[in-house]
């Protein structure tokens, strides 16, 4: 798990949307996944529980793609967040994503029980449109790519909670 | 989740490869999705657990990643078995698949409490590779529609357990 002295973007989102459970921090049996920055790239560092299995030995597919989904949200989240002046922990809170489409080259077998490291490169394609770009090691061994269109998250979602 | 009386291809996989987090019958823990014939398209029908939550009131989007993921290679390994002149419960262990690559494009917000049907379109497009394309309706609203590359798995998987 990313080390807890590092603050993460979504420690700062508000109660009413911190229950992802990929991402959110009150989603008890959830990933917890928390994202970053490091420099000019973002990141998500995470353990894959035992469970997470596709065969024996290797990670299963769907928590791949759940990283690289909540991963883009969260990187585009930091991205508008930062353009918007504002860094994680400054008191602000951030702009929500929605992810608009998700894609995953699987390169190789994700080994079990090696920490995972999403690292994340932003591009704005819009203002309301940010697409992530991610590598997924598990220790120096790149074994996924994705791609997330992440777009900020419509007023409807809150009306029809 | 899936009627019973209904054959899955997942029912017939080899007990070393059903443990797979999202498909396999021996991952107490896992989603069991569980993929049949339906015609000439192939369904996998699920009903998202209260706690898959993006935020409230709708399913997260790695749950519906997971879904199109594990429904393509059952899919695929349903395709190819056919294909080989066998049906699930025939007796003859089915072929078994990875995801090469996953895309998801999320179209409306998944809501909670409604079953979830993938259907899926296979064509083959290499002797050891299937395309299937899904579509994710919660009752009759089309909120997702996936593509899976399928890739027959390689003989390293086994060996590397």
């Amino acid at each position: 798990m990313m080390r807890n002295e590092v603050h993460a973007i979504q420690d700062d989102y508000p109660e009413d949307f911190a229950w992802c459970f990929g991402c959110g921090r009150l989603n008890e049996e959830g990933h917890h996944f928390r994202t970053a920055w490091n420099g000019n790239h973002t990141e998500t560092i995470y353990d894959p529980n035992e469970k997470h299995t596709a065969i024996p030995g290797f990670v299963y597919g769907g928590l791949i793609a759940s990283l690289i989904d909540c991963h883009g949200t969260g990187s585009a989240s930091l991205a508008l967040h930062r353009k918007n002046g504002f860094e994680p922990g400054s008191g602000e809170a951030p702009p929500r994503f929605v992810t608009g489409s998700l894609h995953v080259d699987f390169l190789k077998p994700t080994p079990q029980n090696v920490t995972l490291k999403a690292v994340g490169t932003i591009e704005e394609i819009h203002p309301k449109k940010w697409k992530v770009t991610t590598e997924v090691f598990a220790g120096d061994t790149l074994c996924a790519k994705g791609e997330v269109v992440a777009v900020v998250m419509p007023a409807t979602f809150a009306l029809q909670k």
